[in-house]
This record gives C-alpha cells, sequence and structure tokens, in this order.
C-alpha cells in the first residue's frame, strides 16, 4: 500500500513540539512492506487542512492517516477540514457520543475528572464527517475516525502519542499485517574515505541490482567520520540475497580504497 | 514572512531517521517572528520532489527552505526536483565548482579524503537550476543554493545536520533577522481538571483577545495528569501584556475548578 500521513498542530510548526508520531508510525508502516510516500504538516486552520487533505486524496494513495486535531477545543478542527476536503459535513454519531459520554461517566466516578456529564465540547468530539465509523480511544476520549473513500482508507487518530499508538494498534497495524508486504533494509557503516570516492562503485552497484535501493548517507558530512551504507527495497522477493551480495562487493570496495568497515 | 519547509529524503519516509532538521529551524523562524505555514516531507523521487516544490511555489510563501538531497550519489536529486518544477536547466556553475574543488583539494592535503582532483560525483554537487547561487557549505563540500523566483526566496540547504545548521546560520538567520516580525509564547501547566472542562473559558478568553491564539495541550490525554495551555502570536505589538491578562484569567478559572497550576 501507498500511504501519506497528514499531521496536524501548530505546536509542530512553532517548533514547541518534535512530531514523533510520524517517526513512530513510519516505521511500522515500512516494517510490513508499505510505503510512505509523503508526510505532510499543517497547523490547525480549517482551509490548511482541508487543503492538504484534498491534495493527499488528488494522489489516491490508498491509505492516508491524519494526527491530530480531534479534542475538545474549538481549535482542534481536524474533523471540519477533512468534512471540508471531503465535500460533506459533521453530523452527530451517536456511537460516538455515546463512547464519549461513557468514558466521562467513569472519569467522574473514578475522581479522574471533576466535571459530570456531557458538555458543548464534549459533544463536539462525537460530530464526525457524514459516513464515519468511530474509532475508540482507550486511552483518552476523542475517538478515532475511519473513512472509506472510494479506494483509500483515511484514519484520524488523535495527536497525544499515548492515545495515538493505542489507536494505531489496534485499528492501523492489523490491516499494514493483512495487506502485508516486504521490506528489506540492510546497511553497514564505514570511515576513511568519502561519500563522493564511494559513489561510483554504488552507481556501478545499484546499476547491477536495479531492484535494490543503495543510498549512503554521510553521518558527520562528507569529511566527518563515518558513511552508512543503506540498501533497502519493497516487495522484491530475493531481496535479502540481492542485498548481501550488494553489501559484500560495497564493502570490498571500501576496503579497497583503503576504508574501514566499521559495523555491520 | 510566511515560510514553508520542504524535507527531502527517503531515510524519512521509511522512519530510519528522524527528522530534527525541520524542528531546528521551526524554532528559529518562529523566534523571529515569522510563521511556518507548512512542512512537507518527500522521498528520493524527481517527481514527488518536484511535484512538492511546484505545489510549494503556488502557494506564494515567502520563502521556501529545503533540506536534504544535494550530495555527490546520483540519487541526491533535489536540485534536478527544482529545476524541474521551475522549468529550467541544471547548470555547471563556476563558483560551485571552484569551491567543491577547493574543499577536496584542502581535505586531500589534510589526509581527511583518499581521492584527490576532481570526478563526475564531485562535478555533480557543482550543477545549479539556471539563475542560482551558490551558497558555501563551511562544514562539507555540497554547496546550498539560492534562487529568487519573482516573491519567493528558496534556500537548499544540506540534510546533514552539522551542515544545515551551519548554512542555516550563516544566510538564512541573517535575514529572518532583518525582517524580523514579534512573536510570543507563553504558557503554564495544570492538572487535576479535563481539557474539556476548561475549553469553554478558554474560548471565552480567546473571544476576549482575538489576536491571541490560545491552545491547550493535553500531556497524556484527557484522562491524564498535565494539560499546558500555550498562547502564541504573530506580530501583534501588545502581546505579552495581553497574554499575561489572559493567563492570569485561566489559572483564576483553573483554582477555581479546584484544579492545580502546576508550572509557569
Amino acid at each position: 500500500m501507498i500511504v501519506e500521513l497528514l499531521v496536524i498542530g501548530n505546536e509542530i510548526l512553532i517548533g514547541k513540539t518534535k512530531d514523533t508520531n510520524s517517526n513512530y508510525m513510519a516505521k511500522r508502516i515500512t516494517k510490513y512492506g508499505h510505503k510512505i510516500r509523503r508526510i505532510t504538516a499543517v497547523g490547525d486552520e480549517l482551509e490548511d487542512i482541508s487543503s492538504a487533505m484534498k491534495e493527499a486524496i488528488s494522489r489516491e494513495p490508498d491509505m492516508i492517516i491524519t494526527c491530530g486535531g480531534l479534542g475538545p477545543t474549538f481549535d482542534d478542527m481536524t474533523l471540519q477540514g477533512i468534512a471540508q476536503a471531503l465535500n460533506t459535513e459533521l453530523e452527530l454519531n451517536q456511537l460516538a457520543y455515546n463512547s464519549i459520554k461513557r468514558s466521562y461517566e467513569a472519569a467522574f466516578r473514578q475522581g479522574v475528572l471533576k466535571l459530570d456529564g456531557m458538555t458543548k465540547e464534549r459533544e463536539k468530539m462525537a460530530y464526525l464527517p457524514k459516513g464515519s465509523t468511530p474509532l475508540p480511544n482507550k486511552r483518552g476520549t476523542a475517538p478515532g475516525v475511519k473513512i472509506k473513500l472510494s479506494k483509500i482508507l483515511i484514519f484520524c487518530l488523535p495527536g497525544v502519542p499515548m492515545e495515538m499508538k493505542s489507536m494505531f494498534k489496534i485499528v492501523v497495524l492489523p490491516i499494514l499485517k493483512e495487506k502485508k508486504g516486504k521490506f528489506m533494509e540492510k546497511s553497514f557503516i564505514f570511515t576513511g574515505i568519502g561519500e563522493s570516492h564511494i559513489a561510483p562503485y554504488v552507481t556501478e552497484v545499484e546499476e547491477r541490482y536495479p531492484k535494490l535501493w543503495i543510498k549512503t548517507h554521510p553521518r558527520l558530512g562528507e569529511f566527518g567520520a563515518e558513511i552508512e551504507v543503506s540498501i533497502t527495497a519493497f516487495n522484491v522477493e530475493n531481496a535479502e540475497e540481492l542485498a548481501d551480495i550488494a553489501i559484500e562487493k560495497l564493502k570490498k570496495v571500501v576496503i579497497n580504497l583503503k576504508g574501514k568497515i566499521k559495523q555491520n
């Protein structure tokens, strides 16, 4: 599957909060052989959310996952933005309403929260784009949202990492596993020679094994101490075998050029 | 100024590398009163880079900063993607060529690199989109690029954090300072009451002070221990004064609702 991530929140754009959510998801999506094609971060502005969403839809990925902006305050406007992008409206979802109500009742009974009952702000979280399926939030109150738009599966997850992870594991991971592809990544690190020195040999090996994507990552720049060679492949049957051969070839090149293999 | 960031590299999309560069830049861009409107991450694919760039240009920000994909290997194709987006071509830039040549000569003399002279791969880094100004890379070899496109200033910075930071400080920061706006951020953390409980009061205060952007960030979800109230404003003359009043009002609300102020 081809996946896009849409991260929503001013706190990311002003640099106050590091977006750790997209890295968490990227690792797992890739692990199961799916490819993230784009990660977009926008602020809590209706137009920005709506246009980023429309653009993602127009690229026709198999899955779009949004993250953030589902909370009870009026400036949490992810769902409004998505409704606008889908040219539809928000409507009260009774399942979502009941689940939110139950969460707050339980939290009040346990003394976790001091305000009982539903309020306008709590109700707000139950207004989902028409045709949505609410997703239970085991770690919080704002339900997630699942929308099937023709061939595109849209998931809206909360931004609080604990809630996002819990919902990702419960609702997204099973789909990633079910539609599992094959992803392979192997790498090694060398020292002593520069990226530009090994570049023609990398090109040669890559031309020999066109199914592999071979990249060099200078860890401290061309003059720095270390360069990582990373080989990846999506959905290539004998990728590991090919990667092992390619790595052996490149290690020999490094040794011949009087560099040193630092780490497998 | 309105700024967009474009992060380029497969390693980000597969979750292998955390994109720390955009957070670094976001903090500094915001600090000087400029607003990041969007952060986009794409892989090392010509079409993806080119289309993300075209889209950013079509939104007409004042500045676009790209990061990554400037190195000597053939799959470092940021500049090719940008040339395609600008409907122009790459051409050998003599200034860039000379500076790259000097860097490698010095590195060879000092024994840092084992291969002397220019190679096809080293030359590659001197091919810039027509009309570019090369930016010196004090920490590496790949020069950065500056392009003035009508009212949009485009900077292409390296992806290696050390090189990016050095170039950002030297070439971008002075412009941020020169065109400095005013950014204000104040916050406090409270415990004991939920986000939805305080939400209507936040709305009230925000309606009273429409120039302030007041957001609540549950740090561990609605039932969690802490909620941060963050107040931000771009280019509001008496923002700090207004924020102080708003914060005092909200702290009183928290106390009245029997919550606790945890941290200023």
